[in-house]
């Protein structure tokens, strides 16, 4: 994703901690807090400009969703939709590391992960920080439900393979794999920016579904 | 594919038990015997018309091949191959179904297990006929050695799906996944009939390889 500098975009952060929670650390464990009620939490790493999480939020409002994104210049784009869309009471943003997330999140207090059109690193020497290398399992492991699930797509072929053989590898089971989302498409599939615009050009789109076992 | 009734076939297949073994129960535990040394056996389930398991054959003189086809129509055109090629000394067909291999190879009679373009059985109630259903992958585990691979390719994004699927579920470690075989073609590959004509529709074929874990 390219990165534009907006010397704004602080400020335009800190006026909405309605939205972008600035204090995340203090709801570690307690969770329903922040949201006023018991409903499952859902998370997605790396939301990027917020279309796929704002649009989950509005399809399921019994369902709580955080979007996570580390970089002003991108999540200044979700916050400017969600105030678009009113806010829905459903839906807050967190401006922090995927690598940090049990920091903010205790065992349990999230019940799903998604992953969407996450950066592939490709060279090898940077496989760790792919958000699907072992190391991120572990942490979505360490916040996720028992039996959690991770939701992942994607258009990169080679962040995909290596995926399947990471979650393998994990231990994790596959309950679902598609190599052409669009070929069947969901009648509840939200698209994220990057599945809209790969998709036109008739790229595939890969999704699985995958879940921990009970150790 | 489609089966042509060759009145011939069956004449033309018992003048080549040099090549089509005719009473393969009695090489079960002894495949060594077929073959007059103690050389790997890689078998294919599902051999067609015979350009991998002869290609194979050529290229890896130091490998016993076993290509396995059920139907005389088809098979007669491998035996055909193998004639035009000197009947490499390495390489045996068997007239068998794939469900009864069990009946010919005892527990590590074979080294790996090649399936290529096997037949997709798309409707869900045919799902047992796939050679990656469960049931299948219980009569390999059975004649392969302990931690014996499985090298699977197709075209059919159905069918690719419902392996990954599978051999994840069956506990085996999925060690390399291709969605794009001819994008970063192995210089050693080589291609069955299927495989050719369907790579150049500009249609991706999908490869993995997969283990058996120890128990």
């Amino acid at each position: 994703m390219r990165l534009k500098h907006k010397p704004w975009a602080a400020e335009y952060i800190q006026q909405h901690p309605d939205v972008i929670i600035p204090n995340p650390e203090d709801y570690k464990g307690k969770w329903s807090e922040a949201f006023g009620n018991d409903n499952p939490i859902h998370i997605e790493v790396g939301t990027g400009k917020g279309q796929f999480v704002l649009g989950m939020a509005l399809q399921n409002p019994e369902i709580n969703y955080i979007g996570i994104e580390l970089f002003d210049s991108v999540i200044v784009c979700a916050l400017e939709k969600i105030e678009a869309a009113n806010k829905p009471s459903n839906l807050r943003l967190l401006k922090v590391d995927g690598a940090k997330l049990e920091e903010f999140f205790g065992k349990g207090d999230v019940d799903r992960v998604y992953l969407n059109f996450s950066d592939p690193w490709p060279k090898v020497r940077h496989a760790k920080r792919r958000l699907t290398h072992e190391g991120f399992l572990e942490i979505y492991e360490n916040i996720l439900v028992d039996n959690g699930e991770i939701h992942f797509k994607t258009d990169n072929r080679g962040l995909f393979e290596y995926s399947l053989v990471s979650m393998n590898e994990y231990g994790m089971a596959l309950n679902y794999v598609s190599l052409d989302l669009h070929a069947n498409m969901p009648e509840d599939n939200i698209m994220t920016e990057y599945e809209e615009k790969f998709s036109k050009l008739g790229q595939p789109i890969y999704r699985l579904e995958c879940q921990y076992k009970t150790k």
